[in-house]
């Protein structure tokens, strides 16, 4: 079954909440903005509101269509109290370099990052939910999934898949060298772009794992730093 | 001038707010840990409450004793919001892996996050801000600090500093091989975990820099990747 992933928008929507004020010239509102971070990053940070109280869980979440979605225990805080219907704010943040100016007040960081501001709801059908429990797993390992036993019912049970539309959605992007001020460009310092990104080391297997297992081919298709 | 750090106790609180309810065995109360995690991260998640919506701003930040602190344009939406005192949760993560376990139900991160939940405070004294913004470069960048010229007023006018108490603060961590059920643990799978760090790629001078600058020793004690 295919889930209903919607079509996402040429441009999400820039509203009160979404629109972006400081440095707006770094703020991208298309979707291949958009999507283009949300599909490079692994960890988002999901706030909602408790009584007054700010919450924050960071966890892994995934992108299909005009949705995001994430995943927790059935149990939990965060998926019992945001599977109500309450205001979510979705972030996702990637480093990509610190930015050494020529004064302190123009360092910066080179980073992409998205906010999407909405609700959350729970997928209770169970096909609907294996349907993205695969397609997290073949996002994060492609290949992986096809060599895994099937979920138990139990295990279906106690994972909740949440799903967050993208609509009130902004991208927040910077790149390049130091912005400095005309009247420090001579300065004698050295000013550029320490850059950064996240490296995979090589898998290290499980000291438990029964002998004669290969390293699966779909871990060599990984770019190891 | 030092900063009013305070003296970090030697666990931190653990209330209805900030104690970890699932997977409790990874959680960590201690100094150790909570400023092990805080020290490695760069880049935190500010969650706050305006008119019943939660809002997340994504920033820079360092620790210094037992605070946290982050900067940011002294007109930004999230500086006069925060800088009232309202209720923040103060979020920090940092992935190290992706855990490959026999079923898809194990399948994991391996992380190191913490929470805290608190208030904020602008720092108003100008000495005390130099300080805190001298620690953040020095931070950043060990070295860099006495290169550049003073902050003039109007960049220090400008900038705006926030400081939060470390009280009521969780770290949550996972680290090792995955966690897999008895019953599957000789399942014809490879199973491990796929290391992921944050890496430095070589320093990337800009362009503009007026000629003759040599790259600076404090790069050369950063590892590259």
């Amino acid at each position: 079954m295919t889930p209903p992933d919607g079509t996402a928008p040429d441009a999400y929507a820039k509203t009160d909440r979404s629109r972006i004020r400081r440095n707006n010239v770094r703020a991208r509102y298309d979707r291949e903005a958009v999507h283009g971070v949300l599909d490079a990053g692994l960890m988002c940070h999901v706030a909602y509101v408790f009584d007054g109280q700010p919450y924050v869980t960071s966890t892994a979440y995934w992108r299909s269509g005009a949705y995001v979605y994430w995943h927790g225990s059935s149990a939990s805080r965060m998926i019992r109290r945001v599977g109500v219907g309450v205001p979510v704010c979705f972030s996702v943040a990637l480093l990509d370099g610190v930015v050494l100016a020529r004064s302190g007040f123009h360092h910066s960081f080179n980073y992409r990052s998205v906010v999407a501001y909405g609700t959350a709801e729970e997928i209770e059908d169970t096909d609907e939910k294996l349907h993205a429990l695969e397609a997290f797993t073949e996002r994060l390992v492609p290949g992986r999934w096809a060599e895994l036993r099937a979920p138990t019912e139990q295990e279906m049970k106690a994972t909740a898949v949440m799903r967050m539309e993208l609509r009130e959605v902004a991208a927040k992007i910077r790149q390049g060298p130091p912005s400095d001020d005309a009247e420090d460009m001579d300065a004698p310092v050295w000013a550029g772009v320490l850059p950064t990104h996240r490296a995979f080391g090589r898998p290290e297997a499980d000291p438990a794992m029964r002998q004669g297992i290969r390293e699966p081919d779909y871990l060599k298709h990984i770019r190891f730093d």
